[in-house]
This record gives structure tokens, sequence and C-alpha cells, in this order.
């Protein structure tokens, strides 16, 4: 290739991967595989009727300025429904505390910008959401991991890593992506209380936290850290970064996620938000302002939980009735995924070629960890987009491929 | 603030700055305020009907792709729309050539990610684009400036600015942000021979090339590499990566930009691009795609043409009656700007302070230079926001402003 463009990249492209996630996502789409790899929500959780009329309004009403640029850090009606909403799960943010991102991704994408430099180390739960570790991948960061159990993130095995120095803490407490793990409430107390300890702030993120299909909701962290060490002043100080999103409760499409923080930091990622995508489309901030507006969020939250609770019944109920007894998998209480263990010997890479072959398809356990081995045993579950039939015939699938491995394992 | 956040910013924070234009903004906002300050369309350039049966129709329709995530790339029946409206302008692109970016803002950030080490030069246009400086500014980039005439970029100078090894050089060649110039197709050949000579290629930014309110169209650099320097193979190859965007033909709200590149850039890029966003708004480039289609976009540009033309010249008149004979401006054949030059005594941001006492606002010159000295005598009025009422009451207010600073001057 002759153009002078290639031997240009710069260090930062060497990170540049494509998710094995998003690559599998592609072949899944052929028909008849039913697929537990995506995250992607059900089709049937698209509120469609109330787009349609808040688009109606939008472009009656407000077309000027909706289809026009915006400020960059959102549009301040949405920003301050956030802010109302946020206050049900006792987080007393006020505007100056929210800014909207392009997704979630974006948000992390921001904090890697803002605070890594490369060769920073940054602290995750292993596993850990793929998305995070591509984002901070990106500006170079090295990784320090503390293993989840089904209480969540060990935090008895905090503290030397913690010493080791990383930049931030990336945590995800409720419904984990990938393990469905809920980091339980008394480890959440010890979390807040050694970052303050050893100084190391905590990206807290919870794109599922309204999604609770069982048990007591649990305070964030970024509640925890305000209530137990930081005066009530409405986020003006703080320890913890929260970051959410609408992607799971209107619409992945729109790309519409938010970030709570103190105004200081705010204010740094909005310049740096300028630099990157000027805004967040303006015209979806409108759109997703008049879907959510007037409780139609809650009530839309409340029909989305029995959806998926439906569904995370019929798998656990497929995998009881189907799978070898020598496979493990984790109850999450909300959110989207499940985190199967196979005996040790196997190699889900291996496994999942037999499911594909079988037309089923789920994602291998070593895409979530900063330092795979290409020996992993796990694999993610999504239970959100497949029908309770589909859950049901794509389990039988999965246990007849399981079964082979078995088999041959033991051979 | 006892956080540990701001112990913890990385290198790349400290290029973080507010674009002096966007906090311009906020203060342009008091209703009285004639504003030729924003890059901003005019409200009655967006085809808010058209809108409106696009939006009925995906969600009618589609809504279950359209409100899902989407694929990195872009939804294709809209990068194939691209494909085909690029060949009005010779531009013989294919569909992998083709990646939809969240506005040209982004664009202009992911080169940056893919090509920008700290300390690494860009050749730019003095005066250039600011988003463009702030985007590479966020990677540690260095600058290295070439002036620009009526004929746009000064290819005569390029030699020695080539020779010092910038990582690539950005250019605007068509009625160029801030200036309103255009690069001449003489200098358009030279500036594609000198890039090839010295192995440096070329970022060609080209946001309003399809508003152009008088003169011929000019082959595009991308164009001119392709044809006279290599194979005709479909951009499999080449020296130039080019940029535009929706936001000046359908609207800015939407965030929708594209960049074409060879194949290997392309698919480096997405790779980056999906660590920043996962994909841009899927329901908004399903709602582009409805409304440009069959042709409606061709037939409203015609009409853009006409309405910013019109402006263009009221402004050129206003311009010629009210302001005073020691200051110059350029005519621009396209796009939304032109550029006034004072005598050098004169200083922008003082004229401003004077200008927004009198409710008028424009943006100084030195805001589109990579090394600002604050002594600046240009200003950018814009002239496709404002209505030709407001143009000339607006012109005659700025008039008055110059003309008590040139009497200071004098004094």
């Amino acid at each position: 290739m002759s153009t002078a463009w290639v031997s240009r990249y710069s260090q930062r492209s060497k990170h540049a991967q494509s998710s094995a996630i998003r690559e599998l996502l592609k072949m899944t789409q052929k028909p008849g595989v039913i697929s537990f790899a995506g995250g992607l929500p059900s089709p049937d959780a698209f509120p469609v009727q109330r787009f349609e009329q808040a688009c109606h309004k939008v472009l009656t009403e407000e077309a000027s300025q909706a289809l026009q640029y915006g400020t960059t850090e959102g549009y301040e009606p949405l920003r301050d429904l956030i802010v109302r909403n946020l206050r049900r799960y006792g987080i007393h943010a006020k505007l100056e505390n929210v800014m909207i991102t392009t997704g979630s991704q974006q948000a992390l994408d921001l904090i890697g910008k803002l605070f890594i430099n490369r060769g920073d180390r940054v602290l995750l739960e292993a596993p850990t959401y793929l998305g995070a570790l591509q984002a901070f991948n990106s500006y170079g960061a090295e990784y320090v991991s503390v293993p989840v159990d089904d209480d969540g993130l060990q935090t008895e095995m905090l503290e030397k890593p913690l010493r080791s120095g990383p930049k931030f803490m990336y945590v995800l407490p409720n419904f984990q992506n990938p393990a469905g793990t809920t980091l339980s409430e008394g480890r959440r107390h010890q979390l807040v209380l050694l970052a303050d300890k050893f100084g190391i702030p905590v990206v807290e993120d919870d794109p599922y936290g309204q999604l609770r299909y069982e048990g007591e909701h649990i305070p964030p962290l970024v509640v925890i850290d305000r209530e137990n060490l930081r005066g009530d002043d409405g986020f003006s100080i703080g320890n913890v970064i929260y970051l959410s999103t609408f992607s799971k409760t209107l619409a992945p499409g729109l790309r519409l996620g938010w970030i709570v923080a103190p105004p200081e930091i705010i204010s740094k990622l909005v310049q740096l938000k300028q630099a990157t995508d000027l805004h967040t489309s303006t015209f979806n901030q409108f759109v997703a302002y008049e879907v959510a507006r007037d409780g139609f969020l809650d009530q839309h939250v409340k029909f989305i939980r029995e959806l998926y609770r439906e569904r995370r019944d019929v798998m656990l109920d497929a995998l009881k009735e189907f799978f070898p007894s020598e496979v493990t998998w984790t109850r999450p209480h909300g959110g989207l995924f499940l985190w199967v263990t196979m005996p040790e010997a196997m190699n889900s890479h291996k496994v999942l070629e037999t499911a594909l072959s079988h037309n089923v398809a789920f994602v291998p356990g070593d895409s979530f960890y900063a330092h795979p081995t290409g020996e992993d045993c796990h694999m993610r579950l999504n239970f959100s987009n497949a029908t309770p039939e589909q859950i049901r015939e794509g389990i039988q699938r999965l246990a007849f491929a399981i079964e082979k491995h078995l088999l041959m394992s033991y051979a």
C-alpha cells in the first residue's frame, strides 16, 4: 500500500482491537441462530408508540432548537429529569453535577482521556466490562485486577492492589457485566472506606441499577461515600464518579448516557467532550426527555423488570433442567447477564465453535479479563434479548454442546 | 476540595480548554443580540416536515432495528447513499471506504487518536478551524502553520514546513472556516504533488463543499490525488482522508458526519470509534437516510444554497454600505463565513466588547490560530443564521463599534 498514512499510526493505535463480541455479533445475525452473546435489550422493551408521540411533539413544537447545535453539557430539562430520577436511589446531585454523554461508552472514554497517562494502572474487577477495557486501553492503561465472587468484588483482597497506586478503581456494583453478581452492602462500605484511606478514587458504572428483579435496593457507592465521609453539600466534593445510561431503560440506539461528578470534574470532562464530538445529539436528548417525562420512565422500567425477570427465570430453570451437574452459574438479582463456570479442563472458545454449529451463541469468558489467557472455562449468557421459547431451546442446544466437550475431556 | 480526583489529571487534560466561541455563544443567547458569532445553520434550513415523515416511517416500520445497538461502521443504506452522493463530486468511493462519525468533530478526534503522538507536528492553515485545534490539542499536537490568502492556502510556502516532517496536513479547501476563501485548482494540484513528494498525508475537511453560491465546482484534493497519482482502484490506496457532514445540509442536531479513507485506515478508525462511543445513534442514521433518500437531499441543498446566497449578498452589500474604508473582507463563493480585516492597530477583542454593548457579536480572529497572540485585528462573521433584516441591522451596529475604535486609534 503506497499511502503515507499507514506508517504514521500513533502508539495508541496499537491498542485498537475489534471487540470479540461485536465481531461475534455479526456471525450471530444469520437466521436460526439463538444468541445469548450480545448485551442487547429486547425490542419488546422499546416504547415505540411513546417515541412516535415524542418525535411528533419535538418536531412540531421545538424543531428549531432540537435540530440545531446544543450545549456540550447537555439539554437542561433532560439533565434536570436525571437529577430528579437519581434522588429515588439516594443520589442527591444538582444540575451542575450531571453531564450527558454519547452513551456510557463515551463516559468511559472521557474518563480515560482525563485521567490516564500511558502506563498508569487502573484497578478492575476480574472479570469486568469489555468496553471499559477497550476505552482505557486506547490511553495506554495497565491493569491490576481483583476477583469477583457471588457477593461481587472481593474487598478483603483490595488493600495490596490499592497500595500499588492505581489511578482509580473501576467497579460495577449492580448485576455486574459479565458476572451478574451484586456487591454486598458490607463490601460497599469497606470499598468506600479503603478508597478514601488510600486516596484512590472510584468510577462506579451502573447501567443496570434500575433493573432489579428481586431483593432490596442497595445504596450506590457514590451515596455511601458522600453520606459517610463528606458533608451534605450536593457533590461539590466526592471520591466517586457515577455513570449510567438510558440504553437499557429507553433504547440503546439513542446513545444517551450520563456522568455524575463534582463540578470541577464535570467542567474538565465538558471541555474534553467538546473536542470529541461537540455535544450529544440534541434531537435525541429532546426526544428522550419527552419520552421519559411525567413519570413514564418509572412506569416503563416496571414493565421492563417484569419482562426480563421472566426471561431470567426461564433461563435459570432451563439451566437447571438441561445443563450437566459439573457446570455452575450465578443467579443474578437484576441486569442482563449470568456467568457460567464449566470444569477447568474445558475451553470456552472450543465450546463456542461447537455451539455455533448447533446455532446457539455466547461470549467466551476470557474477553472480560484484562490479561486473557485463552484457557478460559466461563461463558457469559445474556437473557434479555431472546424470547422465553428461544431461551429454553437455546439452553438445550448449549447443553448439548457442553456435553460433547465434557465427554471429550473425560476421554 | 478533598476529592482524590483532582490531583490525578492526565497530561492530556492540560490541553482541555473551553472554546471561546462556545462560551461566547452563551452570552449571545440574550434577546436583542444579533449574533454573527456561531457557525449555526438557519432554522429555516431544517426540513422539519420531511423529518416528521421520516421519524414516523422509521418508528412504524423499523423500530426494532432503529432503536437497537448498531454496527460501528454505520448503517449500510446511509453509507451507500453517501457513496452515491460523493460520485457527483468526482469521488468514486466504495462502501468499504466510508464510515459514519458522531459529527465531523468526532472524525477529527479519531484522526488525532490514530495518528498523533505527544509532540507530533500537524501542518495547518493560518487561520484554521478552531474545532480541529481542540481535537488535535487533546493528543498533544504541535503545529506548523502556512498562511491563507484569497486563493486559500499559499502552497508556494509549503515546501519548508513539509520538510519539517509534520505527521499530516489539515486543509479546508472549500469556503474555509473562518476565512471564507477557496483553494484554487492550480494550488490544489500543487498541494497534492508536494504532499506526495514529501510523503506527507492530507486530511481534507469539506463540511461546506455542497454549499456553493457562485463559480464552478473545483475537484477535491482526494480526487486529484487519486486521478493524478494512483490507479483507479476505488480508494484502496490514497494520500488523502476526506471528511464531510450532514450538519450543514440536514441538521447539526443529528451529529452525523463521515470519513472517506482507504479500507485499512477505516478499519483502524472503526476499532478506535468502538472504544469511543460504540457507534453513532442508530435512530438518527435511519432517520437521516429516510430524509435524504430519493433525491430529497439534492433538492434540499438547492433550497439552502438560495437561502444562504441571499444572506451572503445582503451581508456583502451592508459591509460595503456601512463599514469604514480602512476595513476589508473576503468574498466567499460558498459556505457560512467571511473574514474581516481591520487596521493592524485595532484589537478585535476590544472591538467585541464594544460590539456586545451594542448587541451584536462576532468571533475575534485569534481564536483561529494555533499560536494566538491576543493582538489580532480580524473578525469572523457568520451569515447563515441571522435573517436578511438582522444582517443589515447587525452590520450597521458593528460598523458603529468599529468606527469608535478607529477614532480612538487615530487619537
